[in-house]
C-alpha cells in the first residue's frame, strides 16, 4: 500500500496512530495476496464470530473462516491488486476503534476472465473498518465493509436505495 | 419499518435490545420522512464531527450537518420509502456497538424523474451501523454505511473493487 498522510483534522494520537497501522497492514497484506498475514489480521478466538466482511457489491459475509476465505478467493482471482489510500479517519472509544477511508484502486482484470496482462482497471471505493483491541494490545481487524463509488456520483447527495 | 426478527444465533442481552431499537428508530425516521426525528438519532455536541455516512454508490459524507442535509435531500426526492430490516448483528463493546443488516428497500422513483404513482422499485443493500452510548444512556449514530448488492452477485466470494 502506499500510504498517504491521514487528512484528519485533528493531530494523531498514538493510539490513533497505532490503529492506523493495523489498517495499513491490513490493505498491505492484500495487496502482497499473502493469506498468512491476512490471516492474522483478523480477529480470531472468543471473537471469531463476529467478524463480518461486505466486498463492494456483494452481500456480507459472516464468521472468520466464510471471511478469510472470499479474501482467499480476492487474491487468487487478481494478479496485481494495489491500493491508495486517501481521505482516512480514525475515532477510537476504549477497545474499539473505527477506520473510514476511500479505497482508490489498481488491479488487473480478474484471472478467470483471461485479464491477465490485458490491462489495468481503477476504482474507487469507500471503506469502514472497525478494528478491537486485543488482550495483548493489538489491533485487530472484525468488520470489513467497501462500497463502490459510482463514477456518476457527484457531491449532490444521492438516493438510499 | 417492518420489524424482523433478528437471526442471530446468541440471545440477544438488554444491552443488544437497546441498540436495536435504536437502529429501529434510524429506519423508521427515515422511512416517516420526518428530519426532526432523523436528527434526533445523530449524534451531537462534542461528537458531531465524528459523524460519517456511506449511500450506496457514493462517496463517503463527513460531519453531522453534512450528514443531514444528504438525508433531508434522500427523503425529499422520495414519495414513498419502506425497509425491511434483515440478518441483524448486534455487537456491543462497551460505549459502542456495531450493528450489521440487510436493508430490504421498497421505494418509487425519485420525484426529480417524473417517477411518482409511476411504479416501486425494490432493491437490497447491505448496511454497517456504528452507535455511541451517550452519557444518559441512550444509542445514538454516529455512522451508516450502506452499499448495494448487485443483482447478479452470488454467494460466490468478489473481487474487492
Amino acid at each position: 500500500m502506499t500510504p498517504q498522510p491521514p487528512v484528519d483534522e485533528e493531530p494523531f494520537t498514538a493510539e490513533q496512530a497505532a490503529v492506523a497501522e493495523a489498517n495499513e497492514r491490513f490493505y498491505q497484506a492484500v495487496e502482497e495476496g499473502d493469506l498468512d498475514t491476512v490471516r492474522a489480521v483478523w480477529i480470531d478466538g472468543e471473537y471469531a464470530d463476529t467478524v463480518h466482511c461486505v466486498h463492494p457489491g456483494q452481500p456480507a459475509v459472516h464468521g472468520r473462516s466464510q471471511v478469510l476465505m472470499s479474501w482467499a478467493v480476492v487474491m487468487s482471482r487478481l494478479s496485481y491488486l494495489q491500493f491508495f489510500i486517501t481521505d482516512m479517519r480514525v475515532v477510537v472509544s476504549g477497545d474499539i476503534a473505527v477506520v473510514t477511508c476511500a479505497e482508490n484502486v489498481l488491479t488487473d482484470l480478474p484471472r478467470s476472465e483471461g485479464g491477465e496482462g490485458s490491462g489495468l482497471a481503477g476504482g474507487r471505493a469507500e471503506a469502514t473498518n472497525i478494528f478491537r483491541r486485543s488482550r495483548d494490545g493489538r489491533w485487530l481487524l472484525f468488520a470489513h465493509h467497501s462500497s463502490p463509488v459510482f463514477p456518476s456520483s457527484s457531491s449532490e447527495p444521492p438516493d438510499e436505495q
